[in-house]
């Protein structure tokens, strides 16, 4: 039954299990204590983090371990922006960064700060002539990912590092995705990142500061981890998560290639296999093992079932999978499509026949998805689907308010023959991925997209038909 | 090697071994996925809900984990004062809570708020009449541990509870104590725990907030365990947590009152064993399994060292122990002595001999610490320490200014036979913990303590001799 969704959480290590196992009878007791039981606990809690710190290129003082990623990013941000408090409130993330960094990032503007968010091209990197371009003189902090968890694109980190360097603003790196894969390049100030991406346990994160960058921890004072993570620690996790960041590291090299060739290759294949596909992300400066690719006139949450049905566990941007509302914030910065969206982030290790096999499934999956939404029919002649405005036949209004994603895009394909080249369809629609959809339809079709307006109940969308 | 500190933190027990190990093969993925590894570690997370609840004695849904006790405290506090913050900033907490709780008032107080410390008797425990009399119309939340971590003693949670359901001001209880010896009874509102208090793993803690409690998540926003605990859940220690907590409560019952009896021969034994030694805490509304008490002329840290030479892992609040210069504020808040302060917190299952033996190695301990201090001279005649004031033999002064505990009372012992009865002896010590055990040698020794007054460089504390 392959796992395909790394990117969420990987299954533990063995390295992970056998050490927090070994870990089990000597790591219980509290670090702080000076007796026996104490001192082992604290031999172990040092061994990890020195570890920890020469996986991630640090010194071992500049490391501290958190209960998860989230919380990593959380305690970085709020610490570092309240160091460098005197400077400004101003913080700088990109459009794409992962929920917890914008989360943060939304607290800080509800608390009174500025936030500026630095767009991406279509591939999901930014440029780092924007990122410079949004430092200002009150800058306390700037934010990126090391790479995209949803598409894979590799952001330009040591590049806006010097930026941020000459700027004289800190550069905190989420590197949750990346950091099995290797250390972070680049004169960055904090790091974030979370054990269960590489294979770790859960329940582990990393904070990581500096030296000399300038840092107050907030919440209520405690005196672990240099204050910086409130709470007893959980030793034989630290362990474990640093025991499993060597080994995957060990095996990294030669892993990435391997999975780098098998992502190449489901990125080629699967616009062959499957029409109407878009494939998401850089194809070259991007992680190893992740791909992403929307479907158009299908609907994610129905494709997820189907394909956990034939076995395979895969995770999906889509507004139609979640219990909210909004397609993924990244995509939507990205400008391209979200229904049907498939991310693929594979195990190490995963046998070739696991995505051959994925190969022969999806396009068996994503036809019987579109078969029932009677989305096969879709870009031939439905006349019952539309009215013509005022009688004019140059101009059709397709009513789909009430309609859930990928409903108002095949209603769209299906109507835009009824009217003449250089004739209007517009689609009413009520869901937030229509807004998203409708134009990357548009840019996939060649159609030309004339924009948004609001109507009663939900928002028109204008389409001209050029081919 | 016996392990007397459980109060700090157990040792795992096997069940939460066997649960820990059985779900790292189910439990890692990210339960809020739709596919197969998402749904079984879903169903994980679930039942340990279940169960965990079942142990609190509250609804599923009232109880989320978090990374830690301390945790589960800080969000408690800080969502509860902001839940409430239209009644009021006012915050109530007893005077020997759990540093986390105080932690947190701090920080509330740090903030703008306001802070009552409900005073403790000689027991460490709060009088329901005093708390009630605490509740303002402006108070926000009232806090109160079930029992004290440092000297057992179990607090009147039921009649604060009332007091505090009368007043409507939402009770946290802190039951990191307790939770695993039985249910916090009375009309709580809140409620925290740490796990690996109980032999369950760290890194887990819960937290309870009963339906109709006023509750506003501080922080950045996070979808999961309702939004009140950031970041991916730890599913296996969870499961460990929840299965041993079942497990412990099912011996609690039989191993109370053979840990109870246990208990009643250390507070016996021990003053008869040990000169000059003062027992604390309630020796009857108490934890089973936890007793402190205090050695006159000893330096807690020596003879924590001594007792882990001997076998025996226990903790201290004298100050001399920790990288902290001052005493534990539980005892300071209960003015009770603190120099040579032990704790010994039981594990369930502790042979009768290991306490037998504690018994016999501990006399010895506080004797060869002594010794090394020349304290066993303590209370014979040395002039050569004390200088007269002003050629009055009645009154002398002893300048231990530099000197850690428990020298200035050492020397104060030593030279208040110098003095005739009714002539006064001046301590000066630079050191916190003889504020409060200057006082206590007096209640002790039954001579008269005349108060405290700057000096260059310290203070100095008058004594006069009374028999």
């Amino acid at each position: 039954m392959p796992y395909f969704d790394t990117a969420s959480s990987a299954p533990l290590h063995p390295v992970a299990r056998q050490a927090l196992q070994a870990s089990l009878d000597e790591g219980w007791a509290d670090p702080a204590r000076l007796y026996r039981e104490g001192r082992r606990a604290g031999l172990l809690l040092d061994a990890a983090r020195e570890a920890a710190a020469d996986a991630v290129g640090c010194r071992p003082d500049e490391l501290t371990f958190t209960s998860s990623g989230t919380r990593a990013v959380h305690s970085g941000i709020a610490g570092a922006l309240s160091g460098r408090r005197r400077v400004g409130g101003h913080l700088v993330v990109s459009a794409v960064e992962h929920s917890s960094v914008l989360h943060a990032a939304q607290a800080h503007r509800a608390g009174g700060g500025s936030v500026t968010e630095v767009p991406v091209g279509r591939t999901g990197a930014v440029a780092p002539s924007a990122y410079r371009d949004a430092l200002r003189a009150d800058t306390a902090l700037a934010c990126l990912q090391s790479a995209n968890h949803e598409v894979g694109t590799e952001q330009p980190v040591a590049e806006v590092a010097d930026a941020c360097r000459a700027a004289g603003v800190p550069l905190l790196v989420d590197a949750a995705q990346s950091l099995g894969w290797g250390r972070v390049e680049g004169a960055w100030s904090l790091l974030t990142a979370s054990a269960h991406k590489w294979g770790g346990p859960a329940g582990t994160g990393l904070l990581v500061v500096r030296k000399g960058v300038r840092f107050a921890p907030q919440g209520p004072a405690d005196e672990r981890e240099s204050g910086r993570a409130a709470g007893f620690q959980n030793i034989p996790a630290i362990v474990a998560a640093a025991a499993s960041l060597r080994a995957v590291r060990a095996e990294a090299g030669a892993e990435a290639v391997r999975l780098r060739a098998l992502v190449d290759r489901i990125r080629t294949r699967v616009p062959e296999l499957v029409p109407d596909v878009e494939v998401a992300g850089d194809p070259v400066r991007r992680l190893p093992h992740l791909v992403t690719f929307s479907c158009l006139y299908a609907d994610g949450e129905t494709l997820l079932h189907e394909l956990d049905k034939a076995g395979f566990s895969v995770s999906s941007g889509s507004s139609c999978t979640s219990s909210t509302l909004t397609p993924s914030h990244v995509l939507r910065a990205m400008g391209v499509l979200s229904e049907g969206n498939i991310r693929v982030s594979l195990p190490a290790g995963v046998p070739e026949e696991d995505v051959e096999r994925f190969l022969s499934v999806l396009p068996v999956a994503v036809r019987s998805v579109r078969e029932r939404l009677g989305a096969s029919g879709a870009e031939s002649e439905d006349p019952l689907r539309a009215a013509p405005v005022a009688g004019d036949p140059r101009e059709l209004v397709v009513d789909s308010l009430g309609k859930r994603c990928p409903i108002p895009v095949i209603e769209l394909a299906k109507v835009i023959g009824n009217v003449p080249v250089g004739g209007v369809v517009t689609v009413l629609s009520d869901d937030e991925a229509a807004r998203l959809d409708i134009p990357a339809w548009c840019d996939m079709r060649s159609q030309e997209y004339l924009g948004a307006h609001p109507v009663d109940g939900g928002t028109g969308y204008r389409v001209r038909r050029v081919s």
